[in-house]
């Protein structure tokens, strides 16, 4: 099936927005097996899109429109499509009772610009927005389908799979194939490493497309079969993932929708041991994303974030000579950290990370991206150095992986190699 | 000026790789104050090229392309063009000296196809690449004008305001026009109440182009003025932001490329002020924020994610029969959290936050959103109450963001009402 991408917006053509969305579906799509003929982006502006509608569904089956659902005056994108096939306008009952329903649920003040998420095109078949009050629509059109969802990520995170692919599958039949994707995520090579440890593997005799994702600081490699029948593609799937996972070994760390942070979460949970974390340049964010996971108050018993060294003397009792001799930055101090923060906390474990985040605080000898993580059991303690070269906020978070990845290594037996 | 953008590659299309240049570029021209009239991408396809040149050429009076013009033989950027306006195809000696001299310079090893980007459409003008082996250029075509750029985005960052803008201004003398741009950053209105409050003011007597984007949790309001003279648009920008400000008061917080936390950032540093932060429900995200402005080390000391009553009542002083009578998430906990990182680091200042981020821990009494933050400087202590409604992580966010905004109203003298 071919199929395009219309994005409406001011704030893209403006370059206020970068257009997430567009490459978001194209992955979506190019996943399930479909041609993504061009992706477009026009402001909201009626013969805008009324033309990029004409030129997209001319060299297309189907268009996913997403932007521009708004309550606000600048939202038009419903008149347009409607106006671009000759169609009338009608408020949906239900979509209005649903409306006023989050508005009454959240105690928000109605104003009567929200009525206006209640209207669609005549012939519309309404696509529910289970998180969201913009409820998306599709149009069968000459055989030619229109969907049209909200620009909001969150909302087409779950509008796609629960809306578009449903209805996209029910009305092109060729789309309606068994399609089985598996996505194995990887973290510690460049996407080039990558790419060469899996060149010996013949995907096409598995009959098995594969898409390359670099998701920084994570790669993903995603597999996918398309077939009659469910057991056989899985079967295609399963040997596919054997041979990537045998090639890639211990940087593959978690597959589909499972997150680091998740894994290290649930892994802690289910053996009923709690952590303690020390932060230096990662500044909080190794304790942002575990706690982003449901319920980690279980595990989670406290963090300092030591950005000073009279916090990391007095709350990890960390010496000041070894401070002053090694630096805050070493070895010594990562370890000394992880012991301080496990013995503090009383947990079954401590997890340290310093380093230089940049853009300053480099030297010859450190130079920026230089960060020492160790974990303390009170048994053994593993430290790690590693050097990154990335920008502030990117090696923040790579930082937080490999501080991540070291805890789950270990919580799954894995031994570190140094 | 009407422009357009084309972006080529496969990468795009297939979802790849994320298309961070056509946002880019669109910024860069509607600064200019050109007319962004769409944005396209389509894969490095002979056909999909030629008609996408069609279709945004006439609508526009001069396209950007970018992609496609490397080594190898998936690049077909350069024949393609060629071919759309029916030229032949010419070696430029310069640009093939200027590749063989790259190649020596980093002793690379030369392979004939690297010839290939020194080839050029007959009548086109060069563009030179100081920073990579893809020279761009630039074909006028029935008053048109084709530029073509390679994809690499530090490339580009080089070429555009070096390469593309002065070629676009010689040849379209009224792309010269003077453009003011300002966005004014708000926090704590809905979208629907910002347009709300906005709806007196008439911006088109005041050729004020006005743009909302939300961007969770923050409203931003762009405003545009375009013209001859650089003191006429400053003055109707200026007329227009004193309306917007007026009217949104209180909720404006930043203006432009300026962040919450950057501003939070430059006042305690210029104050020489310091700041300890005890974070319970926003789980390190508050320090996270804090600590992606360089040099934030100058004035935070420490931060304490107390994630367990016992954190909270011995590295804070939180007495247990104040958490055991009025909770952890209380108003008087988060006083007694505020004042006691404060005293813990020997701060000017301490933060807290405590609260309910969900989806579990909620009760009729205090349920998930419910979030009280404190900020004491030794003399008073801040406290206020409120009642978010979002998922856990946009609970998080947005309670980060309440509680910068309490630092900064704080650090500018203005009263938080209750």
């Amino acid at each position: 099936m071919k199929i395009g991408i219309l994005t409406i917006g001011n704030e893209l053509t403006s370059g206020r927005t970068q257009d997430t969305n567009a490459s978001f579906l194209a992955r979506a799509f190019s996943t399930q097996g479909w041609q993504v003929m061009l992706i477009m982006s026009v402001g909201d502006e009626d013969e805008a899109i009324k033309q990029a509608l004409g030129y997209i569904l001319a060299r297309s089956d189907a268009v996913v429109v997403t932007g521009g659902l708004g309550p606000t005056a600048d939202d038009i994108t419903t008149e347009a499509i409607a106006r671009a096939f000759g169609l009338g306008l009608y408020t949906d009952d239900a979509v209005l009772r649903h409306i006023r329903e989050i508005f009454d649920k959240y105690r928000l003040s109605w104003t009567e610009n929200n009525a206006k998420q209640a209207i669609f095109p005549e012939g519309a078949e309404v696509i529910a927005n289970p998180v969201g009050t913009a409820a998306g629509f599709a149009l069968k059109q000459k055989g030619k389908l229109i969907a049209v969802i909200p620009g909001v990520p969150r909302e087409i995170g779950r509008m796609l799979p629960e809306g578009v692919l449903p209805l996209l599958r029910r009305e092109f039949p060729e789309a309606a194939q068994h399609v089985a994707v598996r996505t194995i995520k990887s973290f510690g090579l460049s996407e080039a490493a990558v790419d060469k440890a899996l060149a010996d593997l013949d995907f096409e005799r598995l009959g098995i497309r594969i898409g390359f994702y670099p998701n920084f600081p994570e790669n993903h490699i995603v597999l996918t079969a398309t077939g009659g029948l469910e057991s056989e593609t899985a079967a295609r799937i399963s040997a596919a993932e054997a041979g990537v996972v045998s090639r890639l070994q211990k940087y593959v760390f978690a597959y589909d929708g499972d997150t680091l942070e998740g894994l290290v979460a649930k892994m802690l949970t289910e053996k009923g041991w709690t952590l303690a974390v020390a932060e230096s340049c990662t500044g909080g964010l190794v304790t942002d994303r575990l706690t982003d996971v449901p319920g980690s108050s279980a595990f989670l018993e406290r963090t300092v974030v030591t950005y000073s060294n009279a916090a990391k003397t007095e709350l990890l009792g960390v010496p000041a000579d070894v401070l002053e001799e090694h630096g805050a930055v070493s070895e010594q101090t990562a370890r000394l950290m992880a012991q301080g923060v496990r013995k503090l906390a009383r947990t079954d474990l401590g997890l340290a990370i310093t380093g230089i985040a940049g853009p300053a605080g480099g030297t010859s000898q450190k130079p920026v991206g230089t960060v020492h993580i160790a974990l303390d059991d009170g048994k053994e303690c593993l430290c790690r150095h590693y050097a990154f070269r990335w920008d502030r906020r990117r090696n923040k978070i790579i930082s937080s992986q490999a501080a991540l990845m070291m805890l789950k290594r270990y919580l799954t037996g894995e031994r570190e190699d140094a």
